[in-house]
């Protein structure tokens, strides 16, 4: 075991050992999903908030079934009714969240650094459901973790992200996880999107689709924000489909053995073709599975718990 | 006991001895709401999901306090605030929250089908909470309740609906379960909302409200819903009023023994007088009731619980 | 123990001898909520409805937490999203919800006499979360358990409330406590805000802020409400802020034991300077603290729990 950590802010600043607990862990609390009674004490009287300052349904969710099946009580405070509306800054709702004996705040952001902010300004553990364009480490844990159920390891696998890296907190927390962990990292797609800088991380860049994915083990695909288009970066949907997509072509082109990734939700025709997506080499849906099961994780190492064996005691 | 049934999508499809199955279940539970804790493990470690893309708080809460009740873990998700804003389809935000290992969802909808549908792609659990003008099955089965608590049995009884026939669902799953119960069902209401061909359903359909009360044993108002009122359908709420709505007069020509239900909510005034509301035939509250009990055994049957013996085991 | 009261409606009509019933309590619910699990089974299987038709994020959370850890089952209901919309009184909505076997409704409405309304025609307990001008009296309890935790008494003590007197809440439900139990209140504002009649609830009033304070154990200050200022009572924020602020040079003027609170949210550089708000004489993160202690103490002598004693037992 080695997690000694009170806050979960970032992959940067965790070693690889510390990753493989947070998996391991998370291995456990996998099966406990599948149980007739989904459900351990090991949170029983903490208080967890979901503090979503940047809304997320779907995050906000998983953490929250996350902290019910350990037990523990949780708040749900979203910017739209609160405070902040009337002024008052985030370490002031933080704080007075944390005065009502609150153990852990998860915290989803705009500002890149909101989490390490709130780290310092209190004395609750917190967790980063999602910075700005910095990191969302949780969805890279759930990704690595996936990774490793499917292809045994992650050391010396070929992983290609593709999409909007510029401004994806996914594929910085994707990246340091997977360098850590010993994975070949490429990074594809726009060009204007995909700056050449990111070799500096380690990674291989190219803006050839097909020279991206032809020997990649897995090919993690980012979510097109089209609802927020960034126009001066990319002229259309369509453009991009046709570029990037995943389509039945492309993946003739492909290991046999690929896995398909994508954090969700997916724009079906864009990023992927939609039979595809529900094809055997998707794993769409059982990274929401395990999302859930690395937020079990993370909560209960963040509470001091003490890693896999202690799940299952 | 005869459940077998893994959802509970409409009434059409059920048997007399099902749906007396959900009413006897559900007088066990209606004790259970009388104690002073007012729980039951039977869903303990169980996920329920309201999955509600038509709001409705009234029916959210009476769902999540028959959930909570058989201390199950429940998530609200709403349209609002969803990726389906974004562009994600019902099939995959539903099949997003079945892979947090959800083992009931329970959808209102305004597409007709649309439990069905789920409950063809999932393999969670499905319930029915409204699915447009389609069926209500839990309103059904607290009307029936309701009824039966109140006059002893069905059969036989003289159950007259009143209001928007044709594009009432409660009206539908009403009666389905009334005809299949042995009950005779009058229908009246506006000639352009209660059309000739509901006498297939086994109905009497007439237009004159005097006929349709003067012996019925129960009288079902329905809703208007003036908030997005069909103006081709009937010229003003007035006229409605004075035409079909439940007046002091009107309720001298009825059985001294008639029992007045309606779904709620009420617009006093216009389907029925202020003061029948709130008197002694009116039995609007005490549906409200039945409606968390017959969630509660709508919610243990499909989970396998095994009849109303098994509730007080 | 002297609590035999089944609402928590108003301070008014509460004796010095049940106010400090509530304080003692609420001293032991303090102490659950530094314990490792803080939870007690005090409201298990108890429905609590938190009924909130004027929004209030920060009260909402005290609450809903506070009846959590005492392991009640608790639904939120807020107006935006309800049958209030569709025109349905206050009366039918609570009646609904109580005939969900609610046991406890906490109400928060921009009426005053909202909470006494539903006392009388509710089975349910009502507690005021906040109604109109009129009262708040869980926010006067949770400000005298501070005050008495800090000084170690009320009686005596002279407590000055610095705002907007007239349209608070917070003032009137402070006023009954700090007199009842014996504190000597002096009021200061701007003169439109602070009329001369509250001398008649045993008051001073002022209008020289360096008076108000030079000797003051305690001040309490009240919110601007700037997010909807009342423009015609006092020119502008800044000048507010200019007369009645407390600042670095008023402080100096104070005695050095002084206690400053502040209901909350604050804002920094108006009602109070930024560096005193988070300095040591504040005391408004604890009055937080308090607020969840002193909310689970209504709810459980509500519930019909016997004092302090039982809390421990």
């Amino acid at each position: 075991m080695s997690w000694n950590r009170k806050h979960l802010l970032d992959i940067e600043s965790l070693s690889a050992e510390e990753i493989t607990t947070v998996l391991d862990t998370a291995t456990a609390f996998k099966a406990v999903g599948q149980r007739a009674i989904k459900k351990v004490p090991a949170l029983r009287g903490k208080t967890v908030v979901n503090l979503f300052i940047e809304p997320s349904t779907r995050t906000r969710i998983s953490f929250e079934l996350a902290a019910l099946r350990l037990t523990a009580d949780v708040i749900n405070f979203t910017a739209e009714a609160s405070s902040l509306k009337k002024g008052e800054t985030l370490k002031d709702t933080a704080r007075n969240l944390e005065a009502l004996n609150a153990d852990i705040i998860i915290i989803r952001h705009r500002a890149a650094g909101a989490p390490h902010f709130l780290a310092r300004v209190l004395n609750a553990s917190v967790i980063n459901a999602g910075d700005g364009a910095h990191e969302h480490p949780t969805q890279a844990l759930l990704d690595a973790f996936t990774i490793r159920e499917k292809k045994g390891r992650i050391a010396g696998l070929k992983v290609t992200i593709l999409g909007d890296i510029l401004y994806s907190r996914v594929a910085r927390s994707n990246i340091w996880t997977l360098t850590k962990l010993g994975a070949k990292v490429t990074l594809c797609g726009p060009s204007t999107l995909v700056p050449k800088v990111f070799e500096r991380m380690g990674c291989r860049v190219t803006y050839n689709v097909e020279e991206a994915i032809v020997d990649a083990d897995i090919i993690n695909l980012l979510r097109i924000q089209h609802e927020r288009q960034r126009q001066t970066m990319f002229p259309s949907i369509g453009e991009y489909a046709s570029l990037f997509g995943v389509t039945k072509d492309r993946l003739k082109r492909t290991r046999p053995d690929v896995v398909i990734m994508h954090p969700g939700p997916i724009n079906r025709g864009v990023e992927i073709d939609s039979d595809i997506a529900d094809g055997d080499r998707s794993v769409i849906l059982e990274q929401v599975t395990n999302g859930l099961a690395v937020r079990m994780a993370s909560l209960f190492l963040i509470n001091g718990g003490q890693g896999p064996a202690e799940v299952n005691s």
